[in-house]
């Protein structure tokens, strides 16, 4: 862990981290790794470099390859006393390097960064039919009291 | 419903969304209405305000009174092929104006203001305290397929 670092995603990171989205049961029917990247990949990482609010993060080992990545999302609200809430999205670890916490250092650096946003909430939707990841997500303190509902436009 | 229009909200308008945020069975424990507001909701709204990619919106009666009020945040992303996601937060209707349909005509404006913005997807989390909210967004076409998890900070 001591080699491995994370940090803000630049533009050569791109077709690294289409690769960890498209590598994934849910992502592989989704997603386009062919390259050069489809322009809707670019376009889409352009809007979220240029927006100060969002943050594309990637772990990089000690020779900088990408071996994971997650997006946070600093949302200001009026709710609950003008909340800040960091929003995590799109977070996958490198098949090569499952197993050894990776996605959980990923996801203590990233509720890190949200804290030092001023954030005072973290929240996320998964899957349902990923029932193991809602276990991860409960053994680092969240809790299921929503549910996320999503309409395809 | 005719004479009724949304429109972006005004500094003007934050005690009114407030008292609307206040005026719940969950957010009377959360929220502080009293005037003038709490400096943590005017520090909030200007940044929302600020966010090109935030829309805080009021739904108006013909006499500019506030009767509704809701968030969209437009958030970029690279999965589902760079999709953008429209996310609504905080969504009141006041208690005088419930069961005339303006929540759905809330979310009808939202979800089209959604698709003018070039969004792929809408999303939201409720509250599973609240079953009847559920209903009312899978009337909408909205599909519970998400766990929504929340970290308090």
């Amino acid at each position: 862990m001591s080699t491995l670092q994370h940090r803000r995603a630049v533009a050569g990171d791109l077709a690294a981290i289409i690769q960890l989205l498209a590598d994934d049961e849910l992502g592989s029917a989704r997603e386009d790794p062919s390259s050069p990247p489809d322009p809707r990949y670019v376009d889409a990482f352009a809007a979220i470099d240029a927006d100060p609010n969002q943050l594309l993060a990637v772990l990089v080992d000690s020779a900088d390859v990408v071996i994971g990545c997650l997006q946070l999302s600093f949302i200001p609200g009026l709710s609950r006393l003008g909340l800040w809430r960091g929003q995590i999205e799109s977070v996958r670890v490198a098949g090569s390097r499952r197993g050894e916490g990776l996605g959980r250092a990923m996801f203590e650096w990233a509720i890190a960064e949200c804290r030092r946003r001023g954030c005072g909430l973290v929240q996320l939707t998964t899957d349902k039919r990923r029932p193991e990841a809602r276990e991860f997500y409960e053994a680092l303190g969240f809790v299921a009291s929503h549910e996320g509902m999503k309409l395809i436009l």
